[in-house]
């Protein structure tokens, strides 16, 4: 059984959207807005910067319990102590993954399609990244429909492990994306880009909370 | 201690220089032709591609005693259970390498400089990679100046690990890498690009010996 986390307000990082600020600085102000899971995402540092920057994030992360998960490189999650790694479907097999970090790493699965969740049931994963939920510019290589509102509340019972939706989430659809069945929203420029990275983080710990009691 | 492990003709793959025939194919005629080392380097694959790829390799150089190392990615090497993993300067950490594998895992390391070398005579290293030895246009991302066989030769004594020269070596200049120190010699386009790869090979296991006699 992988450790308890709360999906409720989950940052993906991106360091080309804070805009030159500081991406420690960034997470530091957003988990003392409400923050509650962090997954450092890097496409373009080298491998020492990676495994520097997640020890970075991780010393930061621990003492205010909020869990860091890598995105895709199960080495840097090893090599920093990360808490678990979150994979898209190009990138490592969750049973090889889970092979690799043990029973104990927390385990994300991004599924941009029915089919994908679906597959993915019968998988050692502790959660789900459903997205994209709306249009996004974030990422541009979704090759599939977003899944709307109707959709996350259409999948919601068909799914045993908690999801989070990820795609053109912000502070004014994050409570309907709960409403409708996810656990939490997870968000990559609604704080990597805002003026505030603490007031955007409350104010989306805010509308999930909202959208949990609707 | 790192099992037993023979760099006397070392194949660093480049799927780009392989001119559109098939990876596996050059790999598996280069063996037949002497390669005694073969290290996976994917700069453009995503990770579950990389893996595959890393676990045919495997699965084909197994039964021939022949090493596979991953470049970069101890990830991808836990996964495919390849023998070890040879790292750049900016690459993972060897310590951090080291304590992810273990002590039978092979590691290498690229030393660009006489300083690089000596700061790796205190890690925990099975091999250096020297390079460039000559001028080369596989790698364009060289600070350093070519070490050139007078290089090599100082460097043989003031190291403890065996050493292969990598960058600009073909079969004309294979057996003075060798005769100037080193254990053997590390090849990109000489096989990868070559009409005959096991032919390559063969003449590069050839100069390697004449240089070990010379």
């Amino acid at each position: 059984m992988s450790r308890s986390f709360d999906l409720s307000v989950y940052l993906v990082t991106d360091r080309p959207l804070c805009q030159g600020r500081d991406l420690l600085d960034i997470v530091g102000q957003a988990v003392r807005g409400g923050v509650s899971m962090v997954q450092l995402r890097e496409k373009m540092a080298d491998t020492r910067e990676f495994v520097e920057l997640a020890r970075a994030l991780k010393a930061m992360l621990a003492p205010q319990g909020v869990p860091l998960l890598i995105n895709d490189r199960v080495d840097v999650a090893l090599a920093a102590g990360a808490d678990g790694v979150h994979v898209g479907q190009g990138d490592m097999h969750v049973l090889d993954v889970r092979r690799i970090l043990g029973p104990r790493a927390i385990l994300g699965l991004s599924t941009d399609t029915l089919e994908q969740v679906l597959e993915a049931e019968g998988l050692p994963v502790d959660y789900y990244g459903v997205g994209p939920v709306f249009p996004t510019s974030t990422k541009t290589d979704f090759s599939h429909q977003p899944w709307g509102i109707e959709g996350l509340r259409r999948l919601r019972p068909r799914i045993s492990r908690p999801m989070v939706g990820i795609g053109g989430v912000d502070v004014g659809n994050a409570a309907r994306i709960v409403s409708a069945g996810a656990e939490g929203v997870a968000v990559v420029s609604a704080i990597c880009s805002a003026p505030s990275p603490k007031d955007a983080a409350r104010a989306l710990a805010k509308a999930v909370a909202v959208g949990r009691g609707s």
